[in-house]
């Protein structure tokens, strides 16, 4: 059997760490047995996830004392009290600070079992294991981990490298509709903010991503997880270029909230919050009207939803808003766009034209 | 008005910063205000604590939004529920990835406000005031956050260095006296472990230390700060020097939590913890006996204690002791001293050693 494994190394110091991508990884465990460094592991995964994944897995990590703990799958568990039903499985099970927690499955199993590995025991080594298109693309990189708590989104976490990422092309085979397209907004949204050439390479492969097409998914997956190390690699703690990764995300964390989690998945939420955002742009003169509409145009060709299913009063745009973490000293900040490849951090929006694009989209 | 204020510095690259010493430090805000960043601050205390210090300490920020939340008094409350208490309080209030905490106390505040500082939106800015000795020499310096959880001291937590240390000398003129002496036993530790002229010193100065003499309390503050600051900016995260700092507390922890929270004061349960070092000591054949007196003897002279009010069965001790942090894939470590001033970490304890010197302190 021959296997093709590309790597892309996040630059830290180090904390520096590889993603690793390719076909049926699981069944190659040189690539990451090397990355758990003491004789525990303990597999954080879902239901839904486990009855595909789970023995696979478990079969790379034969020769140590392996325990896993499972988790309803949805986002709406994604919360300090299965936080701490995996910080109690880690005692029952008497895990010691050398052990090495993995996380399988979508980014709410591995932000809710990262911020584990963080605080157990003042933070143990960690293994991301993205099983979704969204998480290998974004989440799974850059060590952000958290819960979500009361109506803020990922508002306790930390911030807290993976020791590797095993992006396993295969588990995408398993992925429903909606979540896969859920990915391909964030894979727009890296194109977006920082290369126009891999926005224009999405233009003319929009058919074949939207119909999986194997190779230029890989193509796809390696860019933005390129773009994504490369900014995280200048600014691990999101005091100023990071902040471009949160494009769209003002908008989609506050339309996910508002509507409750659930109705819209976070990829679909983003898509929204792209057009909103290239919408003010235009607004504020930043953008020209043509590129918006090219913006608006990919993410219904790839088909994710460009409009909200349903409106939210004025009042709760703002309220939700108000809590998002980009929000410094009582000023709201937005990520806008110059062109498609360069976005920006824009502080003084007028209050005017964000009501505009609110009342035209939300 | 004049004031003498001394400055060590934790050298720990872009995280490095000072612990401030002095008299009546709450009147020279000057001195600590450059290190809050937003215009937001919220102090965390207990009750005790702040009927003393609270108001002088509000003084200081008026200039800014200044919100507080109080804790009760004492080491069963640091917990994840009274942690969450803290993380409602900053969403309730507003705060923003740019706010400031400010822990006014103990080691208690102390841990779990910073602990709260590391996970709120992944980490906002954090002050340390510690108001007791044990706190100024020992807990708020070197970045060691968290609470207990079930039997485990500090098993959920973070690394997290403050941005500065306020340590107001004032504040220990209201100390009580077990708490006061709760100190001495970390200044103790930290000569035991790296120097022995500073130990010769505290011997020559047991008694003006008891009776907490104003220039001898202040040099031995330095000193055992100097101290810790240097073995951090050697080891921030507890790989291997920094360990060393955990002399006799293997034993203070088993003996907290075997004792139940609340019977004997961290440091006096870590006074018992360096009798009992120095005793395994000399059974491993490191440390001669006479040293182990001179230990033995300093710790009594100013008032600690040295054997244990009840004892543990020897069950119990295991129990408590397999959950410790320094354990590495089953194996339990422990530090022990080779001479007064030099401690090291020792892996293969022979069991029959650790039992004797079990049922002979404990």
């Amino acid at each position: 059997m021959s296997v093709t494994i590309d790597t892309i190394q996040v630059e830290l110091g180090k904390r520096s760490y590889p993603i690793i991508i390719g076909e049926q990884l699981f069944s190659y465990p040189d690539y990451f047995l090397p990355y758990v460094l003491g004789n525990q592991i303990m597999i954080v995964s879902n239901e839904t996830v486990a009855k595909l994944y789970l023995n696979p897995l478990l079969g790379a990590f034969t020769a140590l004392q392996c325990d896993y703990v499972l988790l309803p799958d949805g986002e709406q568990y994604k919360t300090l009290s299965y936080w701490d039903t995996i910080i109690a499985n880690l005692t029952t099970k008497k895990h010691h600070r050398s052990t090495t927690l993995v996380a399988l499955g979508g980014g709410v199993i591995g932000d809710i079992a990262g911020f584990a590995a963080a605080c157990y025991q003042r933070g143990v080594s960690f293994l991301q294991c993205p099983t979704t298109l969204l998480a290998q693309v974004d989440s799974a990189v850059g060590g952000k981990t958290g819960v979500n708590y009361g109506e803020g989104k990922n508002l306790v976490g930390a911030f807290y490298q993976p020791r590797c990422v095993i992006s396993n092309l295969s588990t995408l085979d398993t992925l429903p509709e909606r979540e896969y397209l859920s990915g391909l907004a964030e894979i727009i949204k890296s194109a977006l903010i920082t290369d126009a050439q891999f926005f224009n390479w999405l233009e003319s492969h929009a058919n074949s991503l939207r119909l999986r097409d194997k190779i230029s998914l890989r193509y796809a997956i390696k860019r933005a997880c390129q773009i994504k190390a490369g900014i995280i690699g200048q600014d691990e703690y999101e005091n100023n270029k990071r902040m471009l990764l949160n494009l769209g995300h003002t908008f989609a964390h506050a339309i996910e909230e508002g509507l409750g989690y659930g109705t819209l998945l976070h990829g679909e939420a983003v898509a929204i919050g792209l057009v909103m955002a290239a919408d003010l742009s235009v607004r504020m003169n930043l953008l020209n009207q043509q590129n918006s509409k090219r913006i608006f145009n990919l993410l219904k060709i790839v088909g994710l939803p460009v409009s909200l299913p349903s409106k939210l009063t004025e009042a709760k745009w703002f309220e939700l808003m108000a809590m998002d973490k980009k929000v410094r000293d009582g000023k709201m900040r937005f990520v806008l766009l110059k062109q498609i490849g360069l976005a920006d951090i824009i502080i003084d929006v007028p209050k005017q034209l964000l009501l505009e694009t609110l009342q035209l989209n939300g």
